[in-house]
């Protein structure tokens, strides 16, 4: 099992956002959508061994952890939009300290990432980090933050974590997921 | 200047459509749209050095090419939305046989796949070709099908054009698209 987990710093933690307007009103609920899509799609099916996690910590009630499990997962197809609507779904039920379903594949539970941490060995996907090409063992969790740093707690909480780059540009959180999965793809298959 | 082309087989060639519906209505216009940010954006900024190309095959008056110059764009986001509002208001002006620019950065002309392959050599992403990562050469201009294969009419244009792999498993375009601008940056930067 393979677990990505990408912190959403405004992303809104109420279901009452539009579809419509997934960057603005929703706090760049966009790029945990692609995240999303860029963890869990092939070309024709799905990575049925990639779990994401995405940390909403924007207005009303933050935390919360959504998790989208590729094995279960169903309904959803590969559009912001579509990802947008389980997030919607899942934001919409009671949530418990304990992952609760919404849709098939998809659950939601109040926390965020030093329950992660505590459960999960992670690296960082981050463009200080080591080569991830050239990296002896790929990590099998990683934690990415979306289009902002991460705070000064955030990163208190992850100094120990190892740390991952994967190229000498600075990439969106999704970009960085292909490539990751991309490294284990070929290692997999014996291409490297 | 890197050149990125993609094929949509189904994308419709008129500007009523609706945002609201990229997949459906818009004959899988939410692929193209994903293409354009994954050649344009870096994380804090636009890569102005490609130039793309989407070439739409879908009803009403196909073929009709849409070309997103990097250097030039401006109003453009990395939601799909965003894109898909350029490539409306590109459709909605009068096109000749040649490129007219709608907004900045974004131009619109008649013709397909055999006017770009007339203007400029092309090599094609594909899963039977050979992995990009060992090529001695990268290919500055590269052509993709979006979720469809090439039709045997295309096949046959293509059939003298080299063509890269950029791994093991069959990947969304737009997942390729970012596999391939990451094997441009490692060389331009001396990661390989």
């Amino acid at each position: 099992m393979k677990r990505i987990a990408v912190l959403g710093h405004h992303a809104t933690s109420s279901g009452d956002f539009s579809l419509n307007d997934l960057p603005g009103g929703a706090g760049r609920m966009d790029v945990l959508c692609r995240c999303v899509t860029s963890s869990l799609f092939l070309s024709h099916g799905m990575r049925r061994d990639v779990e994401v996690y995405l940390v909403l910590l924007g207005p009303p009630r933050p935390p919360v952890t959504l998790r989208f499990s590729g094995e279960r997962i169903r309904s959803l197809n590969p559009d912001e939009r579509s990802a947008g609507s389980l997030i919607r779904r899942a934001l919409a039920i009671p949530r418990g300290d304990q992952f609760r379903e919404s849709t098939p594949g998809v659950a939601v539970r109040r926390g965020g990432l030093a329950g992660l941490l505590a459960e999960h060995p992670f690296a960082v996907l981050h463009e200080d980090g080591e080569d991830l090409q050239k990296a002896a063992v790929l990590p099998e969790n990683v934690l990415l933050s979306d289009h902002l740093n991460f705070t000064e707690e955030e990163a208190e909480l992850v100094s120990g974590c190892p740390s991952f780059s994967v190229g000498p540009l600075s990439l969106h959180a999704n970009s960085a997921i292909t490539l990751l999965l991309n490294e284990h793809d070929r290692r997999s298959a014996g291409w490297t």
